[in-house]
């Protein structure tokens, strides 16, 4: 529909989330006309990554497969059961939580930009958007009605471990994303903040995938001009206009995208420090978790010491009393210099297509958060805190 | 302490809860001096059960050796990472849940019988009784502080299906439990209701189980005079007057008891159809869920055909929907006549020590709930419909 028929709410938050978009009297928002022109086909995906059956793998044998060698996998059959797999239609979606706000980007000034689910899925069957708007939502389990979500899907047994949890719910980083998004709406290139590693559950809809791993060069796989200049940073300007570069002949060999059409009921597992870009092929709906684990602790509590000290200083603490095992590495790890391991550059500007923050930020340990596994969700005050916090320790000047 | 002692809210439950030890201004509460006399020590379980380490062993060989079988078994290492090691401490449970009330019993018209937390930790502290209350609360999940325990522990992977949930949350019978209960408490011998199975996970302190087989008959494992009479239907005086005998020459070698002293983060897997008795031999915290899986659907489905024909009608439409598979499989199942296999009778005497529901009904295919995975916990108003669904359906005539 054209903008001008848009309701107020929802025009309300696309004003707000992309600013960008609204510049010198025009709108930007359909000028590339990916409606027509950006390939969602499944039949263009080079689908590469291996298939496992969550039924069939134990815990140790996923570790020693996929988790400890930072290998990227497709995990089948572990939402089966998932009440979300009946309950997460659009419609009854619509239906449950039609009047809870829920997370579609930030503002220039960092706050969270809302909308109601009505709005949000009409604005899904009806918009034309080059890359639209993304609910992507990381506080739904704190909320009264919306944490009824947490109901409906259950953590693999794949990733039993959340050691992020002995930070406290209230100081931990955001960890759990609810996400549903359009066609062509999803989340830039980027790597998951403090090493964090991440599953991706699918419910509905297809989502593409590229990764690349950790030693991949920033300037390769997010090229710093390439991308269409009014949508920089989004999925479909990648897919657009990056992805075709990686399957020509002069893109080195090592560096060729891992490419996933991942399916309702396939699980993604991201290790941490892997790039990867997500476009969403049609209505899609997921949900997303970053951890910490006994296996990529090591890297975490590095970018963790360093980026979140106050918080690093309350996890040891619980650590010494619930995993000795544990606080005995972290006191080992000499924090005063980067790892230089899985240390890629951090991109902080937000890869969530729905958000304008454009706040720079690419050292090594950053803290800010952003993901397919999601924006950082985080409220202003928390944003502040941080920002004293990250200063305060002097280990990380950017942001 | 001695009964005028105790505080008026712990007085009040526990006459209401299990009136016939105050009968003819008596107080038989310790008349058989089980503080001094029962056999809480660890030594005395001749555990003969295997254990399986949960991060070694995938849904599909769990199904193999154990479910399909029917055969009971220890997990170890499930709990591991649960939120619920650190938090479900006495001191943390009765800070936290201080003012809420869980049900430790029911009265003779079958309302619950609740207890504040804070009551029931001073409770379990001081009490000396023969076979003290216990808590075993069903609705916690529903209860808008309660349920926060739902965030302290997960559903193992080994238990991915919950197919009454196709009921919905209010049509289908309790399914889980927070269970604590002091030494001596505990839960007398029944077979589970509606031939679903149960884990029950053990966070804190030690339980003792025994189980037998489907076909062990009734008389023998459940004898009808040598209980203590006061105590009859509790796992103390079970283990005080009918353990001994499984122990004797002329006791059926086949029909020898399983035996587990389960330690804290092991979780007991019971089959359906399984008799058990558990005895709590310290203070003790616990979660337990009954479920309907694909394994043992089929007599799920015909008791709950017989026993629930109103919510068996809710779940074949939900099945033909998301598992036509399963739907098939009921459509195909002649539930005119009793089972016969694992149709052992369910008893429906409350067995949770804390309860003094004595109602009969003992028939195949009762749909009264009881077990170590819980009594009832079904309000009246439920209970009534209940009992009219089944007159209505005219398969069971006991109640």
């Amino acid at each position: 529909m054209p903008a001008s028929n848009y309701p107020k709410r929802i025009w309300d938050a696309k004003t707000r989330a992309r600013p960008e978009l609204y510049k010198d009297g025009n709108n930007y928002w359909e000028a590339y006309n990916y409606k027509t022109s950006l390939d969602v086909s499944h039949t263009s995906v080079k689908d590469n990554v291996e298939r496992i059956d969550s039924r069939k793998i134990s815990l140790e044998q996923f570790r020693e497969r996929f988790e400890r060698p930072y290998k990227p996998v497709v995990i089948t059959h572990d939402t089966d059961n998932w009440q979300a797999c009946r309950k997460w239609t659009v419609p009854r979606l619509t239906k449950k939580y039609r009047n809870q706000r829920f997370k579609c980007g930030e503002d220039d000034d960092g706050y969270s930009v809302r909308i109601k689910m009505k709005y949000f899925t009409q604005y899904m069957r009806a918009n034309s958007d080059d890359s639209p708007l993304y609910i992507f939502d990381g506080n739904f389990g704190e909320h009264r009605k919306k944490r009824k979500l947490l109901e409906d899907y259950r953590v693999s047994h794949l990733f039993p471990e959340d050691l992020f949890s002995l930070a406290g719910e209230r100081r931990r980083p955001p960890y759990r994303w609810f996400v549903m998004g359009p066609g062509r709406s999803g989340t830039g290139i980027h790597i998951d903040p403090l090493g964090t590693s991440a599953w991706n559950a699918l419910v509905r809809g297809h989502k593409r995938w590229c990764l690349f791993p950790i030693d991949a060069p920033k300037d390769l796989v997010k090229p710093a001009g390439i991308e269409a200049s009014k949508q920089k940073g989004e999925a479909a300007a990648w897919f657009s206009c990056v992805y075709p570069r990686t399957q020509q002949a002069d893109w080195p060999e090592r560096w060729r995208p891992l490419e996933i059409l991942q399916r309702p009921g396939e699980t993604v597992f991201v290790p941490g420090g892997w790039w990867h870009v997500v476009l969403n092929l049609d209505d899609t709906v997921a949900v997303t978790q970053n951890f910490c684990s006994s296996v990529n602790f090591p890297t975490v509590w590095h970018k963790t010491k360093r980026g979140r000290p106050k918080m690093a200083r309350k996890m040891l603490a619980e650590l010494k009393r619930t995993r000795p095992d544990l606080a005995a590495v972290a006191e080992s790890i000499d924090t005063s210099r980067p790892s230089g391991f899985h240390s890629s550059s951090s991109s902080s500007s937000s890869s969530s297509s729905s958000s304008s923050s454009s706040s720079s930020g690419s050292g090594d340990d950053s803290a800010s958060s952003d993901s397919e596994s999601g924006d950082s969700g985080v409220e202003r005050t928390k944003k502040r805190r941080r920002e004293s916090e990250q200063q305060a320790s002097a280990t990380n000047g950017v942001h």
